[in-house]
């Protein structure tokens, strides 16, 4: 039976392949269009949250990308991605216990993540 | 709207509390004993599949564990984990392809990862 955190690493992969075998390249590679849809569209409280102090967020986006693109070629393979993945991972823990200190604000229990 | 990427980062972290947070010791920290627990019951297929030849899965871990503990004291916190969480992560990324490529072999269509 796969686990919960099998089922969500699962869910990352299924992701990372809708965006890096979008119409325009069939491959397992995430060009940069491709990567900067995918955070807009599936991480785009990241980008919000952790856009530093005025940058625009495309040279966010392109920071983001040349920090994962280890071997400096056009797109990124899996385990570049994973360099993004690492931050989004990181931001989403910050965020439960961000989520759990507003929870104790206000009388609630445990409260994880953004809803 | 929470999104795949979001809800499954999630539940990434929410599996990392239950073991950080269990009886022993109620701190956001993994303590080796947790580590161990989270892999063996939530990644079995992944310390399987990767286990190098020849080496006991006991070691197999603390080697993982030693890997991932940066400031070498006694426990994990998150961003030290998310060095074993990105091997998992690409280890259920390669697995997703070598599902397709069995698939492919059964006239099956995309499948992705293990069921």
């Amino acid at each position: 039976m796969t686990s919960k955190l099998e089922k969500a690493l699962n869910d990352i992969i299924e992701v990372y392949h809708k965006y890096s075998e979008s119409e325009c390249s069939e491959d397992d590679y995430l060009q940069k269009d491709e990567f900067k849809k995918l955070l807009k569209k599936e991480a785009n409280s990241f980008l919000k949250c952790t856009l530093p102090y005025g940058m625009e967020e495309a040279d966010y986006i392109e920071d983001l990308f040349q920090k994962a693109n280890k071997n400096k070629n056009e797109c990124l393979h899996f385990e570049e991605f994973v360099t993004t993945l690492a931050k989004l991972a990181i931001h989403a823990h910050n965020m439960s216990h961000t989520a759990v200190k507003q929870g104790e604000g206000q009388g609630q229990g445990h409260v994880h993540g953004p809803h």
